[in-house]
């Protein structure tokens, strides 16, 4: 079954624990569930920013919307630095990969997201109507987008596609409780493979940016399953096909709501409470012997499911795997294999999530094409390299540089070695205002600079500038000329 | 005045050329003018996926929402691949000047914009009302952001602070013609910094941008002026001082609608004819010589705005800039020096603007804290790099190898390959179909492979792998564990 943690929290963030945004999963912090615990209303980052705005008195407030986020320069957690260096691994491991990157637009129509089977997704839409009347929505996921925009050249594009995207995705969620409304997620998406090449490929990924990022198969695991076993077991029950999105949607909740809940919900579906009980029961199986067991050795699914962890194993993947056909993903669309990434020591939410989706195409109109693709959100993943202290230490700023005048005569002379130093590539912060030497060496310190390029009256009179290197406590003069090799880059 | 292109265009289009988003400025491309002259109501965008989509029938629209862009693989015009190299050259750059990067949401407060001066971007706004009544709105600039969030901090940060950001900004215009409602704008800013170096060091950073492109002092021009010579002008023809805003806003409307419009509309201002005769008549003057002569020698305005020239000539831009006393931007905010990005064939609207906003922290309602910055959009300048010839020729993907078995059974090991070499940082397709030989070089040929890595199965059996090296037309065989150094990535 789903993990454990969701039952030791209180019961009050049962539903903030559900929290996913399209097929990847926004962050909880602990951090975050604290402060909200803590503030009440307040969320995470209201209360955060809040603190820091108190000392002055503003008509406005200075937050962010609630649920949203700044992100301010250099490397803390929760700052540009770190985002910048996340997307980062991501675009490496899509490349290593093959994945080339696409965009969309962030406001899409919402007729897009608009499906009928009760998702919440669909539920949670930033709408609005635009001064045309039409109906635009903030994108809740990509991966409606990415079908657009595959239907709108399909014939055109050469197949397979292998695309990636680090979109924002935006939710609007009613609870205060630190739950945030957007977040950043990696997607990546085949399409025009009907193989299950397609999710080792996937998953492959996946597991290449974990292991790039230091995590291990002790900290991650990936559940896998398949719809496919769902219908089985549905259809032997007795549920019309018709209602098999539907019911997967019903059965995705069993990790967020009490099992009687969706017990109730299921016989309102028309099933037999025996069926509900078998398919309850057999949900909670964990291995394929057992498995076998109830579906017969003959079961299309199971052989489907093998074969997932097969090709998983011939990519090296085997420590990372878990058998569990209790997840099933909250978007009505899967249609096959679907996997969840999850924090082994139970303390986080989903790390990531996708599947196949091999019928989205018709749903707009279009002929189907196979696809799958998963969806990895930036905030619980980031909350697992802090807690396992895999966050790297970023340089301050990427300053080579710091380039300073003596007295305002002297400006011109070195605003010019500054444009020097740049047009030979190196990262200068050229001094703007009047300010004592004391203040420069604070202030290169401050940004990791590695040189303090001062412009004198003495040496300026005999065309030389005086170069710091902070970094070995020496200093030389050199002519004007020879600067760009006096200060060579920091990275090179 | 500003650039006579705008009345060579047809009468309809006036508006369209007018379109600025924030600071900066959206594309009216040639291709976009022409299309949306023949297609009617259609945009550009619409006009050329509709074309794409046609072949299928759909019951779903399959182009983004109108005036918004996709952004598909690959290197050609409009694609994912120039946008991304555009975003480098931007963030190469802002690092070049020690501006570092951060970002606010896309969706804010929509109080953050409503300002009083009848500037287009409050009146343009995409607004929304969320679930819990908080009136919201898509960022249509990133200032108001900076602004709440330097305000936020406020007495935490240290200053000066150099920021960029590449955010996409939204504007809502009723027009159909071919004109954008989102743009991604490069802004940098500098706050507490009261000297007139801030903005020589904004137009050095725009400066080395456009030479790093290619693009020389013979392409583009910036216009420069100060409010400072405005308001002394205004003040001395009689405008109440709490007017200067609102006014600056309507002159700015000079290069959009008819003189004998803004005439009107600065009469209802209070203004006597012959004031206003004066304000136009002075704004035509172009040289610093003629501009004593109308406003004194010892007018602090030209005093200020002759140190933002020499300044500039220290920075190495003399032959970039242009004294243009009519250019005001559009924005109330700007308080002093404004300058504006142009194309010098006259062909294009503006490419970047900016200027000093030193009193915007208190329309927040916090203490003032002196600030300037520009907006650089990615419209118009990738529209003049595709005219200049200036757009690089990207490779069609990153893969160093593609990675093939002959048949199901060499999968398992086709996928150890794939994986060994993306451990090791190559980027690799793995083919994850049953394909022909055929197929597979014209699949890495597409893709600009330098390698196929094949597994066949009488090599394999030999414990063999064949590497093909498409650049040299060579092929060896190399054991399993060689594979890595047999095929080196691409770009070492």
């Amino acid at each position: 079954m789903l993990p454990s943690l969701l039952f030791v929290l209180p019961v009050s963030l049962h539903r903030a624990a559900a929290h996913t945004l399209g097929r990847g999963v926004t962050g909880l912090p602990r951090r975050a569930l604290l402060v909200s615990q803590a503030g009440g209303r307040a969320s995470a980052a209201v209360t955060q920013a809040s603190a820091e705005a108190k000392a002055k008195p503003s008509s406005m407030d200075l937050n962010p919307p609630r649920g949203t986020r700044d992100f301010y320069p250099g490397g803390e957690v929760g700052g540009m630095g770190l985002r910048s260096w996340l997307f980062e691994q991501w675009r490496t491991v899509a490349a290593q990969h093959g994945f080339e990157e696409y965009d969309a637009p962030v406001l899409e129509t919402e007729e897009l997201y608009v499906r009928k089977a009760g998702e919440d997704v669909t539920n949670q839409l930033y709408s609005l109507e635009d001064r045309s009347g039409r109906r635009l929505a903030l994108r809740p996921e990509m991966t409606p987008s990415l079908a657009r925009m595959v239907l709108a050249r399909r014939g055109g594009l050469p197949l397979p596609l292998k695309w990636f995207s680090i979109p924002q995705c935006w939710r609007y969620e009613r609870t205060t409780r630190g739950r945030r409304r957007e977040h950043f997620q990696w997607n990546l998406d085949i399409w025009g493979v009907e193989e299950l090449t397609a999710e080792a490929e996937l998953l492959h990924a996946a597991v290449s940016f974990m292991r790039r990022v230091g995590l291990t198969s002790a900290d991650v695991g990936i559940k896998v399953s398949t719809r496919a076993v769902l219908a089985e077991l549905l259809s032997k029950i007795g549920l019309p096909n018709e209602r098999f999105a539907e019911t997967c949607v019903l059965i995705d909740k069993l990790d967020k709501l009490p099992e009687e809940e969706v017990r109730q919900a299921l016989l309102q579906q028309g099933l037999s409470d025996d069926g509900v009980s078998t398919l309850l029961s057999t949900l909670k199986l964990v291995d394929f012997a057992t498995l076998e067991e109830a579906m017969g050795a003959d079961s299309p699914a199971l052989t489907d499911l093998k074969k997932v962890f097969s090709l998983a194993d011939a990519y090296g993947l085997s420590d990372w795997l878990v058998l569990d056909i209790s997840v099933v993903r909250g978007l009505a669309y899967y249609t096959g294999v679907v996997f969840e990434g999850f924090d082994r020591s139970g303390e986080l939410r989903a790390i990531f999530g996708g599947g196949r989706y091999d019928k989205l195409l018709s749903t707009f109109g279009g002929d189907d094409l196979p696809a799958a693709g998963f969806g990895f959100g930036d905030a619980v993943i980031m909350e697992l390299l802090e807690s396992k202290k895999l966050l790297p230490d970023l340089p301050t700023s990427m300053v080579d540089a710091v380039v300073f005048a003596m007295n305002d005569e002297l400006l011109p002379q070195a605003m010019q070695l500054a444009s020097t130093l740049r047009a030979a590539g190196r990262n200068v912060d050229m001094v703007l205002q009047p300010k004592k030497t004391k203040w420069i060496f604070k202030h290169a310190d401050r940004l990791d600079a590695k040189f303090v390029v001062l412009l004198a009256p003495q040496e300026a009179e005999k065309g030389l500038v005086r170069v710091k290197n902070l970094g070995e406590g020496t200093q030389i003069d050199v002519e004007f000329a020879s600067i760009v090799s006096a200060v060579p880059a920091q990275c090179s």
